[in-house]
């Protein structure tokens, strides 16, 4: 489950995690930024509604895409794992020049997809070139480790996020979703602190962190994201703490980014977007 | 993260977990195994007792292997993470063609060595072919998804099992240690549930999985390996299932292998030792 290999002529898409909540119709930004870089009118966008358990889900997202200028869309309705195995959808996704991942619950889609041929195949697809979006438990579900569960509240407590292997399209951060909405620091924080060698993303509703080829992140949308770097913790009490007890932890860098910013994963450097100090 | 990218002239080194409770004198078999892979007579063990808050523990090891005929061991006493930056430290890590993590609490390793320039270090002597062994927590922290905490008893259930961040010299396992000491097969299914992609290697005490370069383990020691291959799992409830209730699992597949028996986790398939059927 780590990062399918990039060919060396190819670079690898977009990650895109989106908070939840994004705007669908008046201006989806961050939608038709999806699209844009998926190929704008000429893009092929597969929708995979595993997450959820409404009937509608996929078939509302290819009104919403096709409202954006976006004509070529495709439904793969993965509901178990046998379906993932399925070549008709396999070839469905095969044509996709955009993977959007819906919302709902981020344990149907490791259970149902997981170590399937879907799961091999959209990592292909990703490292490949082709973005990959999911937004609310769509998003939890993009890297390698994902928060399952958790608890909200600003403060790391043992037991407050509990993690489990994602998609693993990146490594590099761990994402929260309905980040300042549900109160979620404290479960970013303790996901961060079990192992502080990536970098936590907490993604707001209606905003979206576009991941580059180059681990650059650049946010989108009318929210912010949180960003957690905790290269530089000089103590945590992660592994003395009891169920349920508060965690020490020392020397975590925030960032917070809004619509234009950016991030540097590689070198853990923020930068402010083209409007700021204007 | 992952792997640590093997260079094509060279092939990745054993990794080897543990199950606790190894014997260190009289026909210590896994040690004596472990030194041979090392370089026999001319390894150069590196033993780093993180996990272990007793402060004799590198050089009770170091004894050991002194007994069985490696005089070149060094103890990395890597106690905090600035101590994991120090090039001292580092420079000594760079001559082992072994690495030893002792047992104790795994998450003092994740807390304290991951991210660091010692775990990129470790990540990429494995990478050029050093071995690196563990025992108990010191096996719990090789992979990618670590089991941190968790709960006995032979059922699934939400929350029996806790994952983390570990080492990820590999992701195609996830190791469980005291295997059938401690009634572990619960929470090791409960960790493979989540997402069925990984391989399930529980160590029973005195017993160890060389896992080699091409992912093929073979067993030693005294006690067994019990192998959880959940790639062909046909329904689980995990993303149903309340906090502390059962889950349902089915078409997970076992197997017990002692001594000598083998399983490959790219084919899935395991195959008796030479003392089988004689």
């Amino acid at each position: 489950l780590s990062p399918a290999k990039v060919a060396k002529s190819e670079r690898r898409g977009w990650i895109i995690p989106i908070g939840g909540g994004e705007k669908k119709v008046n201006s989806p930004t961050i939608l038709s930024q999806f699209a844009n870089v998926c190929g704008g009118e000429n893009a092929r966008i597969a929708i995979i509604p595993t997450a959820s358990q409404l009937p509608d889900t996929g078939a509302r997202y290819q009104s919403v895409f096709h409202d954006i200028g976006v004509d070529h869309t495709v439904v793969i309705d993965a509901e178990t794992r046998q379906d993932c195995e399925d070549q008709g959808r396999l070839d469905a996704l095969e044509q996709a020049t955009g993977i959007f991942m819906t919302g709902g619950n981020q344990l149907r889609l490791s259970t149902t997809i997981g170590g399937t041929a879907m799961a091999k195949s959209i990592r292909r697809h990703n490292a490949d070139g082709v973005p990959v979006a999911g937004t609310s438990a769509g998003a939890a579900f993009l890297c390698e480790h994902m928060i399952a569960v958790g608890r909200s509240g600003p403060t790391p407590r043992h037991g407050k996020a509990s993690l489990a292997p994602g998609l693993g399209l990146t490594n590099r951060a761990i994402i929260d979703q309905h980040f300042r909405e549900r109160d979620r620091l404290g479960r970013l924080l303790t996901a961060l602190a079990f192992n502080p060698f990536a970098t936590g993303i907490g993604v707001d509703e209606d905003t979206a962190a576009f991941i580059g080829p180059d681990n650059v992140i650049e946010v989108h949308g009318s929210g912010g994201l949180t960003i957690i770097d905790p290269s530089d913790i000089e103590y945590s009490s992660m592994d003395l703490a009891r169920a349920g007890k508060p965690i020490s932890l020392m020397g975590v860098k925030l960032h917070i980014l809004l619509e234009g910013d950016r991030y540097d994963m590689a070198t853990h450097s923020a930068t402010p977007g083209a409007q700021a100090g204007k």
